[in-house]
């Protein structure tokens, strides 16, 4: 059996250039740079809720970063540094660690990747639960936040949304996929690709972000109410996979794009005279970033079918503390 | 049922004087002030391992602020901001909400005592896990690390040690104690004092330092590593309690003493030039301050009995992947 100090030792202890002092003391010790603010934002994942008992463990590593990430996205913020806690189970801790070493690997690959340090953590035994802070710079006094957009700004997605939730509606039997179809969602709930550089490059450009973690209309919603403004989307122009398009006659695959949660890509809201800005953005970083609705006044969200008709729904954001 | 956001809104949204940006948005946003570092540390308390399923909710959101505050102190850092992550089961989340309502009323009352904001979090379902990072301000280059020691050095530690540790270990059956005796340790195990004002005093003073969370020698034996010395400890120097000494013919008390944890007091050294000022800090902030023993060349920590024998000792630190 490793011990706490072993675990930490053997796993976490990578070399941290971006700090003056990482793991291994009371507490890090970093500086940001002149003239930035740090973000901060923290997530908590668990077994049975957030993920299964038997999830790949390098995906969780990969996962349990990422969701971390994308909220530095969604402030327009670099991410810097990172702690990692982690209760874990006796049985995971065997001595050949097989699982913990998994799991960093795909936690550091993915670190590596954005020059994310890990400078601290906690790991203790309990039931699997694994929470993330992570710190990021973002210039003083242009952080995207929800607050920023008015009347009048177009309402923009990036990337395909609701294939996550697709692959989780399969998974607990409320639609039944073709197993090509499940097999091309998996990447989008196991391993999702954080927008760094896309939040980063929208500061100065959109005039408020979220990333979509409880599904589209909930955090839209949020970006409208903090706003206080409404807002207007059509349904047809949401950015989705044609594989996601063909359940579209289940009402639950359009809950999966509309409410789903799990996408981790950005919704922003930004001037018309920004169009061929962000355009060439997208062209730029490759990602799709897709218009799908207008700002207004007042408050209020509504989703315009095809035929421009407001659809009735009954499908509302993902919440921790309700049943699916 | 409450849902995730009610939960946030009402227990957990209080002012953020200290932020830019505070809970609310998909990172909070701070800045520490020109010339300080930044202190980050995290702890993870997890229900059947470190309090129990019953504990009372506000004496452990005072807990749980309280460990990562002493992390603070032990830097000499000035706590200033945190992020609270929590996993809770269904049945604690009453529309009464009293239970969170009491853990929530423990935690500001001590951030606010520190002037500690609360700028983010997170709340989901799932095993009781609760998971604060903290953020706190150091001087540049003066934090006190664990590895600035030097031969020659006194040893210090502050408070008294040992009742939690002998809290519990009644609490387990392994020692059986006075009813007024158990009473009387209650309050270092539940409601630790964390030592904030004295580390950031020792700025200057000491050469190293760390909280004891884990039991004096174990805490002490990483500041003698990470310094590459060796230390010399007196075992009836050490200050506790008259209740705790009425104990020592039973071993598990003097297991207690010297490999208890959760002490949150700080062990720390500094040049015998400084005795005079550290007598001076004892008196002036109220906290008893007691030299226990001396930094020498090599490696190993030995301890001295009354009549200047070493101990043979069969106690470790408390490691949580080991059992007690």
């Amino acid at each position: 059996m490793l011990s706490e100090f072993d675990i930490i030792q053997r796993y976490f202890s990578h070399p941290a250039p971006g700090a003056i002092l990482g793991v291994g003391d009371d507490a890090a010790l970093v500086k940001p740079r002149a003239k930035m603010e740090l973000a901060v934002s923290t997530d908590m994942l668990v077994a049975g809720r957030h993920f299964h008992y038997d999830a790949d463990p390098r995906e969780l590593g990969h996962k349990s970063l990422a969701v971390n990430l994308s909220d530095m996205a969604a402030m327009g913020a670099k991410p810097r540094w990172a702690t990692l806690s982690l209760a874990l189970p006796e049985a995971m801790v065997s001595a050949k660690g097989n699982w913990l070493e998994a799991f960093a690997d795909g936690f550091f690959a993915l670190a590596q990747e954005y020059q994310v340090d890990l400078i601290g953590g906690d790991t203790t035994q309990g039931p699997l639960n694994i929470c993330v802070t992570i710190m990021g710079e973002v210039q003083a006094g242009k952080a995207l936040r929800r607050s920023g957009t008015r009347p009048g700004d177009d309402i923009w997605h990036s990337g395909e949304l609701g294939n996550a939730a697709l692959a989780v509606a399969h998974q607990q039997g409320d639609i039944k996929l073709r197993a090509e179809d499940f097999d091309a969602c998996l990447p989008a709930l196991n391993t999702p690709a954080p927008r760094v550089a896309l939040g980063q490059q929208l500061i100065g450009i959109a005039h408020s972000a979220i990333d979509i973690s409880d599904g589209l209309l909930a955090d839209l919603e949020h970006i409208l109410r903090s706003s206080n403004v409404s807002g207007m989307i059509r349904m047809d122009e949401i950015n989705c996979s044609a594989s996601l398009k063909s359940y579209f006659s289940d009402s639950a695959a359009v809950r999966c794009l509309l409410a789903g949660g799990d996408d981790y890509e950005l919704c922003f809201t930004a001037s018309p005279s920004k169009r061929k800005k962000i355009a060439g953005l997208a062209q730029e970083l490759n990602i799709p970033l897709t218009r799908i609705g207008e700002v207004g006044e007042g408050e209020g969200l509504v989703v315009l079918d095809a035929g421009g008709n407001p659809l009735t729904l009954q499908v509302k954001g993902y919440d921790h503390f309700r049943k699916g």
